[in-house]
């Protein structure tokens, strides 16, 4: 997704300036008090340019999620066979988290306004929906032959989705503050340690495990033994 | 929650001719084409009873999430310390999914309906986002004392409500046919193994112990550990 700064000419300076000017004026007089009017007043430009780049008002709020849905779509698409693939997912959703730390500013100004207006909830709802549909998906391709193949997609889909928001929402609230990569490779590997998925090889190196258990001990058991010595570290 | 098919005094038949006549005008005319003036016609009440049970028309497609999702917060605070965490939400769950499987017809006439209407499906997302806060905040809270307590709520949370989720559509899709009951049992299921909760008592009798070495380590000091470990039971 190194493509993504060079592709300035998708973006161009009108729709930034919208942006700029929707965001400026939610911020002075409030979401519900500013109109689209008030919007391409102050950008200086007339209301079918607004129509242009962003169908409503509220899209004006979340002007990168079409084109991160897009990138994460492509992303998922051109894996192959040998990704492990609830670690293809977990590697798809940092290009959303990206997308919040290219300009942290804007991140914390929009999760301060759509904590405001239910409306905004709402379409952000909408929003995590479609990435955790499209995470899905592909999940459900991959694990096409396995027993329960779909139902273990749905989950691992929300799961990944789940942590992914945790780690960002933490962030958010902390204004922007803090590593939130190292916080969301963490929730990542929870929920790659939960679904069986192998670690990445940078967490393959040292470590040995043993284990004694008795015979007939069930696997949750071992696994959340292996899960909490693990954790000690 | 079997004190439910008691509660009839806070079911009203007005309340109940009012969803009977949106669904009928729903169906023969569409959603968008019938406006509450329509629905309170049919039934032949005025527009303040309407708005007295509902406060717009989406919520008419929707009439039981309210009630069903202060059953769900009641149930879970009614829980205690004895309750295994993801098992008491998994059970939880399960009061969401009487609720559709107590009138079947109704429950995939809706179905069918949110499927056509984006504005309902924006709605049932945020109905199915309140249920998986309520989980988390209860698994939030039983899970504090735990390292990365929360995150394991927000993800295991996000995990039952997806596994419902897949059940319950995959049963809604085949027109309410076939045992919801027994799929879903499979699926929670599913997400127990997945998050380590114990699955019965009757599981919980066999003990494990897990040693963690490093690459290297003499043989004669992971057998002493071995040793050492077995010792403390």
């Amino acid at each position: 997704m190194s493509e993504k700064t060079e592709a300035a000419p998708t973006k161009p300076p009108m729709r930034d300036a919208l942006i700029a000017a929707a965001f400026q004026l939610f911020t002075e007089r409030g979401y519900e008090q500013t109109t689209v009017d008030d919007i391409v007043t102050l950008a200086g430009v007339g209301r079918r340019s607004f129509f242009r780049y962003f169908p409503s008002k509220e899209d004006v709020v979340f002007p990168d999620h079409e084109g991160c849905l897009a990138d994460v779509t492509a992303f998922l698409a051109a894996g192959d066979d040998a990704d492990e693939p609830v670690q293809r997912v977990c590697d798809a959703v940092r290009l959303v988290l990206r997308m919040y730390t290219e300009n942290p500013a804007f991140s914390v100004q929009r999760y301060r306004l759509t904590k405001q207006v239910p409306g905004l909830r709402a379409y952000e709802l909408s929003v995590v929906w479609r990435y955790e549909r499209a995470f899905a998906e592909y999940l459900r391709g991959r694990l096409a032959g396995r027993r329960d193949g779909a139902l273990q997609a749905d989950v691992a889909a929300a799961a990944v989705a789940a942590a992914h928001n945790n780690a960002l929402r933490s962030w958010l609230r902390s204004d922007g503050e803090g590593d939130v990569g190292t916080e969301m490779d963490h929730a990542l590997g929870y929920v790659r340690s939960a679904f069986g998925a192998p670690p990445s090889d940078a967490e393959r190196t040292e470590d040995v495990v043993v284990l004694v258990s008795r015979r007939g001990a069930p696997l949750w058991r071992v696994v959340q033994e292996i899960e909490a010595t693990l954790g000690e570290d």
